[in-house]
């Protein structure tokens, strides 16, 4: 048994932290909370010396300690001489003149901007590399989910094949009380902003693109392409009405908005939507506000991470976990070497992926629907597997469902393109990809 | 978009390999199949100089290429000038010496050794950081899953209060299949043995021995203590008995052995042990010959990461990961300071946890059976639940089952002692912890 350290050298580090909303605020109190514990454990004393934000005057701040200037100045900001730059303000501007001012001064940078990162997180990786600095962006992604670090030093030596997840709570929380509940997307949305777990605004969320950026950035890291966002097809969870979920059940499955970027020789598939889960996959069991990733090795099959993807706490100890590497271990923490990742998407493919499908319709009834969409998909070589039909009260409004066995992506939106068109549709069909197990 | 690194310089890391069992080959398979990737994704190109096998003369080494020395002589192994020593023999002899030897000569060195590590985790950890070399075992605990890498660099900023899983794929499976046959103990490990998932002596699996191990790895990396595996309670699953799935089912729970360390105030509790885990936990969900490992920071709240926690290649993808870090990040890779991991653990409680329980009985059946057990439960304070009993053909073997609220573990074990001495009891009664959600 050895005594404990004595007279250990401590590394003193000076923070300067851009933004005090929910994330920066859950930063600086992690900081004055674990302080102590970390010069104690990690021999590393991290300190907030100057931070940036435009509105800090409206804010009460009293549970900011001292030693801490609080600026509305870039310029202060900027001149204030940090070891480590943490940008949580979110948005392109000022974020992105901060982190790329910072990494051109070789300062460690830890970031939780998903839109920059996504946006252009191959230049920044480069940029920091160049100035041998550190870019931690562990928060981008699935807030207190440690995947990026996962993919960056722990799973280089398999060879990915798939990543896929439920990147965004606001969505996850919406499905699952819908699925639990019965209640319509409108409803469950206002319980949502009540909780104050959907913004005002929740277009960002229920559209997918928060999710897309999030994919966009898990696809770069797996797969050594940054795929420009505008690129991946999305769709939101807004069409998902309650009798979809009756239906899921029936079929053993849950209704999830997922991002899966999935590599096939030289085809790279990125996609957000929501999909029917079968519930013998793990992506089904993940409830209420949780995130979860899938990756999947040649080698090491799926191995699935979850747990909080958003929340100022969560949130925070990634950034913080950022910031202790960043000062204990200095340099690029990512083991690829960044250039590996400006490779050009002109000439990859980005859709062709086969599902088996879920169609929803409501319809007028009357005789001869399913022979007109029977003949839709025969003209394609769409196999039905399926059709469901439960005792509903309206007939002029009448739910059913039609499954359909593996089918190309873009052959099944054609067909179901030219379903929509027939006269007997009360509402555009609904289709959604199903994974099964 | 820039271009492709030219001229970039490529570090060369030269491997010493001990062992060429199941996990050794793979490790060096893989290093044949990747290495040009890693070379040029990664900058860095690694070569097994030298192997160290005892029976390397009686083994088919064709796949092997060139390159490499095959020695049986430790000698003639140690004297190779590696950069890298993987360590996958297993087992304390010659395992401990390559590793102290090499850690103290400053090669960084990778091992997949959980045995070793329980045991001098916290010693050769200090050892590494002495010589300013690499320790890695990502491999020694749940194969594939990064779950060493998560708790060492990107979960340090919390603070952790428990971490329990699944840490023994040859008892999931077994546990598993058991649930879904409803088969003897015996019969379905016969079935294990036969798909290579189990032993031919699979006594350190079933005992839960293996699990402790990767129990007390996870314990240190979390609460700074690595606590003697003696020490740990344990129970294997040989007990278990068909009925118990049925009964567990009418719960909403499964079946698991899982290893749990848990921090409260002062005490620190571990244990392996079966457990009923409500179906809405997400260990609940983890099946067949699956790991899982689920941590639980003061501000994370539950993470859980899953995969392939055994196998050649899943393992060798750790392996090398720790490889190519120790390549490209030299130095200690975890952020604490390793003399922390030397607390002494005398003062501290191993006991005391409270669950609700499980209780199953045989029994030869009479009148005054249940006021008996009452009687016993009731003058210890424990509260029962439910009793359950299900139609049965005999009643000289009849099972039941008894439910108790939340419960010392201690007062539970001295309750069951006294009632196994009734004289009703067909066999011991079966008492198991259960996990609520």
């Amino acid at each position: 048994m050895q005594a404990p350290p004595t007279g250990k050298s401590t590394s003193e580090v000076r923070v300067a932290l851009a933004g005090l909303g929910t994330v920066g605020k859950a930063v600086a109190q992690l900081l004055q909370e674990e302080s102590e514990r970390y010069r104690e454990e990690l021999g590393v004393g991290v300190h907030v010396g100057c931070i940036f934000d435009r509105s800090f005057r409206g804010k009460d701040l009293s549970w900011l300690g001292n030693g801490a200037a609080v600026t509305d100045s870039l310029a202060e900001f900027m001149s204030f001489p940090a070891d480590v730059v943490v940008e949580v303000l979110g948005g392109s501007h000022p974020a992105e003149t901060i982190i790329r001012e910072s990494l051109g001064q070789g300062r460690a940078v830890v970031t939780a901007n998903k839109l920059l990162m996504a946006r252009c997180g191959a230049d920044l990786l480069a940029l920091a590399a160049e100035h041998h600095a550190s870019l931690g962006f562990e928060a981008a992604v699935a807030g207190g989910i440690p995947i990026i670090r996962a993919l960056n030093n722990s799973l280089v030596a398999d060879r990915i094949e798939r990543v896929r997840g439920i990147l965004n709570g606001t969505c996850n929380f919406i499905l699952t009380e819908m699925a639990s509940s019965g209640r319509e997307f409108r409803d469950v949305l206002s319980q949502a902003q009540t909780l104050g777990y959907a913004e005002r605004d929740p277009s960002l969320d229920v559209s997918g693109r928060d999710a897309c950026d999030k994919l966009v950035i898990l696809s770069a890291l797996c797969f050594d392409l940054w795929v420009p966002a505008e690129r991946v097809p999305i769709r939101g969870i807004t069409d998902v009405r309650p009798i979809d979920f009756l239906y899921a059940q029936k079929l053993n499955t849950t209704i999830k908005l997922l991002g899966v970027a999935e590599r096939r020789g030289e085809g790279l598939f990125l996609r957000v939507s929501p999909f029917l889960v079968d519930d013998l996959l793990p992506l089904s069991q993940v409830n209420d506000v949780l995130n979860a990733v899938e990756v999947t090795g040649a080698r090491l099959g799926p191995t699935v991470f979850s747990g909080q993807g958003a929340g100022g706490a969560p949130t925070a100890v990634s950034v913080v976990a950022d910031v202790l590497n960043a000062a204990l271990h200095p340099g690029p923490q990512r083991l690829k070497a960044p250039a590996r990742l400006n490779r050009h998407p002109a000439e990859l493919s980005f859709d062709g992926e086969e599902y088996p499908f879920y169609i929803r319709f409501f319809v007028k009834d009357r005789p001869g629907i399913i022979a007109a969409l029977s003949r839709i998909l025969a003209d394609r070589n769409i196999n039905i597997n399926s059709v469901l039909q439960e005792k509903w009260p309206d007939p002029t409004n009448l739910p059913f469902i039609v499954t359909v066995e593996s089918t190309p992506y873009a052959a099944m939106q054609e067909a179901v393109a030219e379903m929509s068109r027939l006269e007997f549709n009360c509402v555009p069909p609904l289709f959604v990809p199903m994974l099964v197990a």
